[in-house]
C-alpha cells in the first residue's frame, strides 16, 4: 500500500512509500482512500517548518483533509462497507483536559492532542487507513467527488458556531458578512454565510483566475478593491477573515458594525511588524461592543455541521473549487502552488496510479 | 437649586448654576443628590472635547455617575421616600434598534441613544434631579457613603457577564484573571473577579500611592512590571483591560492562555501608531482560540448585578476607593487630576455647600 510520508522537520524529505495494509482488529474501520486536500499546513510541514513524527518513529504519513469508503467495519459500528466517510483529525490528550474530556478537543487546553497527518498519528495520505468509528463521519453518496471538502468545511463550520454563540450574548440579527480571502477557507466560510441568509461579500486581492467567478455563482459579491475601503463602506456585521495577512486584520477590525464581530481563522507568520493606530482600533472595539474571536480545528458537532452543510450546497459549485486533481505519484506538484489555485487534491484511489 | 452646567465643544464653559428645582410631575422620582463621581467623560467633556446639550439648548448639566436619595415619588412606584437611589445613564432611542426594543441598550446599534449628563439629558451634578423610577435603581441602605461608586460598578458588572457568556461558548473555568489598570473601573473589576473566586492579579505603572495597599487589600496581586513579562509568566484565562493604551492593550493579547478572554474597557484616544507583530498576535489568538471583546456602557441588567456586587463588598474597602470628596463650589479642583487619585466625587449634598 502507498502512502506519502514525511520527516517532520527535515525540509525535502516527502516521498511515496509502499507500507504494509493497516490493520483494523477487531475495532477500527478498513477505509480506501479516495481523496486527500492540500493545505498550508501540508505544505508547512513538507517545508520542514512544522510537524511531529509518532514516538519513536522518524517519518509520519502526511494528510489531513480526508475521504475514503468504507472496506470492512465491525460488527457493533454504525458503519458498512461502501460507506462514504472522512476521518476527524484530532484526537484528544491521553489525560485529557477539561475541554477535551468534554469533546471540546478543539478547545484543547494542555496542547496535548494529537493530529493525524501533524501531530504524532499517521495521516489520510494513503491507499488504504484505519480510522475510530467514533472518528469517522459518514457522506452523503452524492458528495463522492466533492467530499474531500469537508475537513475545511468543519473549519468554517466551527468559525460561523463561534460566530453564532457569541452574537447570542445580546441581541443578534446580522445581515452582512465579509469574508476576506477567497481560498478554499474563505469560499466555503461564503456557502455558510449564504445558507445562513446573510448578504455575503469576499474580498481578495485577484482580479483574474476562477475565484471572482465563484463567488459571483455562490450569490455573493466579488470585492478587490483596499481592505478598509471595502469594509468601510460595508460596515459588515460579521467577518470571517481568512488570509492571516497583518494589513487586512487590521483592515477590518476597525470598520464593522457596532456590534461586530470578526474572526479569525488565518494562521500567519510571527516577525513582520506592522504601524497601527491601536487607539483607533481600540476606541472602535470598545464603544462599538466589538468581538475579535480566533478558531481553529474542529469537533465532532462541527462534522456534522460540516456534513450538513455539504449536502445542501450545489454540486457543481463545490466542484467548481477543486481546481487540480493530482495522482499520488505527482505529489510534489500537488505541493507546489499553482496560480489560480483554489483546492488541490490528491488522488488516492485505483484509478489516480 | 445648584447644577454644574458646560456648554459641550466648548472648553472652560463649566459653571456652577443656579436652576429651578426640577418638577417630577405625576410619574418621576424627585432626588435630592448625594454625590456624583467624576470619570475621564466628565473631564473630556469640560475639555471642549465631547458631549451634546439638550436639543434647543446650548448648555447641559454634567454628571453620570449618581447618588441620591429619594425625596418624593409617585404612590404607583416602587420607590418610598428615603430610599437611596442611583440613576441610569442611558436611555434607547425614540426610535429603538433591535437592541434597544429589547432593553439591551447598551449595545444600540444605530447610536441614537441618549445619556444623562453626557448626550441630550441633563445630568446628575444638580442639588436635586429626578428620574423614571424604571431607571433607578435601590440601593442597600448601608452603601450611603459609598453608592458613587455605581456606576463604574455597572461597567465592569457589564465586562465580566461579556467574559462569562462568550467563555460559555465551550468548557470554561477560569482560574488567573489579569486586570491592567488600578483605576476605578481596574479596580471594581478586580474585586469582582475576586467574588467571582478567581485568582486576581492588578498591573499599573505605579509603585507608590494608595494602589498597591488597595489591591493588597482585596486579596489580590498587585504588579508594577512591563505587562508583557506579567502576562506572560500569569497566562491568564481573562483579562481586563482598562487603560485604553495601546502598548498595554498589544501586551496582554499576546499572552493569554488558551482560550483566553481580553476584554477591553478603556476608551483611548486615536491617532498615534504603534508598531505591533500583528503575524504573531494574529497567529495566537487563532491557534489558541481566543477572544478580545470590547464592553461599553450598561443595561438595568448589569445595575441590578452591580447593587448586588457592592451590597457583597466590604464597605472599608469600596470607602478607599475614594480618595477625595470635593464640595460642589470646587468643581474646578475635583475636575483636576492629582496624583494618587483613584475616585473623585462631587458632595452635592447640604453638608458639602
Amino acid at each position: 500500500m502507498r502512502a506519502l510520508t514525511v520527516q517532520p522537520l527535515a525540509p525535502g524529505t516527502a516521498r511515496i512509500d509502499d507500507l504494509p495494509a493497516p490493520d483494523p482488529g477487531d475495532s477500527l474501520l478498513l477505509v480506501d482512500g479516495i481523496a486527500l486536500g492540500i493545505c498550508g499546513t501540508d505544505r508547512e510541514i513538507v517545508a520542514g517548518a512544522y510537524g511531529w513524527a509518532p514516538p519513536g518513529r522518524d517519518r509520519l504519513v502526511l494528510g489531513h483533509e480526508s475521504l475514503g469508503r468504507v472496506r470492512q467495519a465491525p460488527a457493533d459500528s454504525d458503519f458498512t462497507a461502501g460507506d462514504l466517510v472522512v476521518g476527524v483529525v484530532r484526537r484528544p490528550d491521553p489525560q485529557p483536559c477539561g475541554a477535551c474530556a468534554r469533546g471540546e478537543f478543539d478547545m484543547c487546553r494542555n496542547g496535548g492532542y494529537t493530529e493525524r497527518g501533524i501531530k504524532q498519528i499517521d495521516g489520510y495520505a494513503a491507499e488504504q487507513w484505519t480510522v475510530e468509528p467514533g472518528y469517522a463521519v459518514r457522506l452523503d453518496p452524492a458528495l463522492a467527488d466533492v467530499g474531500v471538502l469537508m475537513e475545511p468545511t468543519t473549519v468554517v463550520a466551527k468559525a460561523w458556531e463561534q460566530i453564532d454563540l457569541i452574537g447570542a450574548r445580546s441581541w443578534f440579527a446580522p445581515r452582512t458578512a465579509l469574508v476576506t480571502g477567497a481560498g478554499p477557507i474563505g469560499l466555503l466560510a461564503a456557502l455558510l454565510g449564504v445558507q445562513r441568509g446573510l448578504d455575503v461579500h469576499v474580498l481578495d486581492r485577484v482580479t483574474d483566475g476562477p475565484k471572482p467567478d465563484v463567488v459571483t455563482a455562490l450569490g455573493a459579491t466579488y470585492h478587490h478593491d483596499p481592505v478598509a475601503e471595502v469594509a468601510g463602506k460595508l460596515q459588515p456585521d460579521v467577518v470571517v477573515e481568512a488570509t492571516g495577512a497583518g494589513p487586512v486584520v487590521f483592515g477590518v477590525i476597525g470598520n464593522t458594525a457596532p456590534y461586530g464581530i470578526t474572526c479569525l481563522t488565518g494562521v500567519s507568520a510571527p516577525g513582520r511588524k506592522l504601524s497601527v493606530d491601536v487607539g483607533a482600533d481600540n476606541r472602535e472595539i470598545v464603544l462599538e461592543n466589538d468581538v475579535v474571536v480566533g478558531s481553529v480545528n474542529a469537533n465532532l458537532r462541527h462534522y456534522r455541521a460540516a456534513a450538513d452543510a455539504l449536502t445542501k450546497a450545489d454540486l457543481r459549485w463545490l466542484r467548481s473549487l477543486i481546481t487540480r486533481r493530482v495522482p499520488l505519484d505527482d505529489f510534489a506538484d500537488a505541493l507546489t502552488a499553482h496560480d489560480d489555485d483554489i483546492k488541490v487534491v490528491l488522488d488516492l484511489s485505483a484509478g489516480g496510479r
